[in-house]
């Protein structure tokens, strides 16, 4: 299936012309139209011990979700809480490990936001057919994605925002996670998956760890999170410039193209091919200049 | 493809038969017979700041590399150096930045062994066909491998440990790197992979990272290298018993299957796929009881 892709054809083309660009100087050589910014109001700042994580909501795949962790947010009901539970190369974590804080106006838990049955109002951008997870996987606003059947969802690839649950299906809310290590695409469309993490990984990297594989930790090894805030509320002098580069533009085209094979000298063997969670999504901060 | 291959046949057979336990019971209740040990003679133990690190070597698939690091360690080449290349989410790599250390013995660089063109001498067992890097994937001792056209490479899953190198295929040999996040696969068959950490990957989580794309490190805030020595180097009573699942045993077998389609109830949508990354192998270390 994969010899057929649209990515494919693309590459092939590309090729003939000789013009593909390495992943780096695609990056670097992107026009500004290709960028777009983080909206403050689909951000959540996550303050830990070891720097400021911010994370960019898909607000339109999971409206409920995106609506009560931004309630939750507000109320103040991470603040003070911790990241519990950390599996070194699977996922942290973190909210309410004894489930009696108050939660203000929001909802404990509220039925899941697996899959959009409609349509999003972006483009899709294929990386890749029938990638054993999905009929179709790529990238729409800047988030990874599968498709089958008319659904699309969120795909766990690193950095991915998501929220636990427990065997009931409807019993998420709370308690969210990020993806530290190779994407465990299994818990695709098991989930509620409506975020990435833009800025700050690295912070989530340096948490400490669980001892065990259940990735629990002990009361005091708990990792705090010092304060939760909705983009919007960051008083604007401290919000940070972040952009996304975006996948529908050309730039990103040739950036999964170029990944799928390197054009560098460097390799000799080219693979030909891509997986959606080997093509990170670019992220530029901008540096306002001093006064 | 996927959908006749053996795993997925194995899998509907379980199925048939109810008997697909969950990835965790299997691990918990695997017998001593699916287990073997690491070989000291084919371990690195790495000492870090943080904690002590353990690589595993495929000396077969790698008879010259493995043969000259372990008389670079041997020669004290790595005490004192630094991880000086850290990115996030990517590898850290180590070694000597400066190709000044002397090496003893060793050589500094040889050709690659990116490939191996012949018969190891392991079992082979099979996770996916067509993953899209190569003819199939799976599993020899123990170790993540693709295959094609009679040759077999050990693939870029996290925990991964391979040898960096210049533009020319023939200029690796001393900078080590390692594996951290999303198996980056388009790495396959471009450099000399021929180990795994099995041990303390969660100390090479805690590195200083690089401040930009590159991932290098100013002086002052590279990693260092403590001691590197070959685990039949260190005293018998302060090496670690470490034991690997047996990935040619039963256990193994159905982990790969239980790992595809999840048996337990949590899951409401079950993959019936897996790549072979999204499989770590696993690992137990013997604690000696008190005498």
């Amino acid at each position: 299936m994969r010899l057929i892709c649209a990515i494919c054809l693309g590459l092939l083309a590309a090729q003939a012309q000789g013009v593909l660009r390495s992943p780096y100087d695609i990056v670097e050589q992107a026009p500004a139209t290709d960028w777009r910014a983080v909206r403050p109001e689909n951000s959540l700042y996550i303050e830990l011990a070891t720097g400021t994580v911010v994370v960019e909501l898909l607000a339109e795949i999971a409206p409920s979700h995106s609506a009560n962790i931004k309630a939750l947010v507000r109320a103040g009901f991470y603040d003070g809480l911790t990241i519990y539970r950390v599996v070194d190369g699977f996922v942290a974590q973190g909210g309410d490990v004894n489930s009696d804080t108050p939660i203000g106006l929001a909802k404990r838990t509220l039925p899941g936001e697996f899959e959009f049955d409609g349509t999003l109002p972006y483009a899709f951008t294929q990386v890749d057919e029938e990638d054993g997870f999905s009929k179709r996987s790529g990238f729409v606003h800047g988030f990874p994605v599968g498709r089958a059947a008319g659904r699309q969802w969120m795909v766990h690839c690193p950095g991915a925002f998501a929220l636990a649950r427990d065997n009931d299906p409807a019993s998420g809310g709370t308690e969210f996670y990020v993806v530290l290590g190779h994407a465990p695409r299994y818990l695709d469309r098991n989930v509620t998956v409506f975020g990435m993490v833009r800025h700050g990984m690295e912070h989530y990297q340096q948490l400490n760890r669980g001892r065990d594989s259940s990735g629990q930790l002990e009361p005091e090894r708990r990792n705090p999170i010092q304060r939760m805030r909705v983009g919007s509320d960051v008083p604007a002098d401290q919000q940070l410039a972040l952009q996304v580069m975006k996948t529908e533009s050309e730039s990103f085209l040739e950036l999964v193209r170029s990944r799928a094979n390197r054009p560098e000298t460097w390799f000799v063997h080219k693979p030909g091919y891509v997986d959606v969670c080997a093509v990170p999504v670019p992220v530029r901060q901008i540096i306002p200049p001093l006064p």
